[in-house]
């Protein structure tokens, strides 16, 4: 199985591609999509759209895991975060890969089995799975790939929730 | 010069195409994407997007003219209607259309000179300014014709707000 892993944001996004099988997380590609704050913002969202687009059609996963996002979440850029995540879920609707979406309580249990860990112990897990000799940066790096971890983790158990069924 | 105006949603997006010539509006088409509450939300984006693609293949306006969001509107649908606004504005941004975004106040004001008037007004107005038998429905609709006013009563004015400078 191989999911996409997705940190939503507009200056920001962090993604994580990695391979789940008999156990063993592989990664095959992460990094972040950077969008310049001089940039008109419909220029961003293009950009957004159109670099996912291109790592969907590289690896094809069979789900894209990303961080269910709150309105209480950050005032001043959830409307913006919001546009973002809305072109990232268009990408996905275009590929026909269907979107699991998970809260920070639900990634934080699935990779540490503790939903109040701390940041660092997260990305120490995140890093274990996937035996990387450091954790990736930025954080937004290393949050997608802890989100894709949880799909992989949750998949088939109580702990998915679907997409879909969000509203 | 032809306007599209827009009132975004995710359940309704109203629009309104015009056009603006020596200070008469003629309205060319003007109505409501619907998508249905049952389908999925990714597949309602898609709706809303591809339907508002079309509008802006078949009309080439020369600018797009949408309603401000505010992060205070409604707590419970802000998130689901910004990211409609993110694929609504890629649908435009691939279209290299400059989109302009008015408050309420602006728009009220626009069309009827009072920045508080109240809804019948409003929409009286732009049943008249457009030679309408009838005030278009849904409300959604007449919105966005208004918004397309607003646009076209706003450029080279001091009203005008770039959507690229609203961060």
């Amino acid at each position: 199985m191989i999911v996409l892993g997705i940190d939503p944001g507009y200056a920001i996004v962090g993604f994580g591609v990695i391979r789940y099988e008999k156990g063993a997380f592989i990664p095959l590609e992460y990094g972040s999509i950077i969008t310049a704050a001089g940039d008109p913002f419909e220029r961003r969202l293009e950009i957004i759209y159109d670099r996912l687009y291109e790592i969907l059609d590289r690896h094809k996963p069979s789900a894209v895991s990303i961080e269910k996002l709150y309105y209480k979440n950050n005032a001043k850029t959830v409307i913006g975060v919001a546009e973002a995540r809305g072109v990232i879920t268009l990408a996905c609707q275009k590929h026909k890969v269907p979107i699991f979406e998970y809260t920070p309580l639900q990634v934080k249990t699935a990779v540490t089995g503790y939903g109040r860990a701390e940041k660092y112990q997260v990305q120490e897990m995140t890093r274990r799975f996937l035996r990387l000799q450091a954790v990736p940066k930025p954080d937004d790096t290393a949050d997608a790939l802890a989100i894709a971890i949880c799909h992989c983790q949750a998949s088939g158990s109580a702990l998915r929730s679907n997409f879909l069924n969000r509203r």
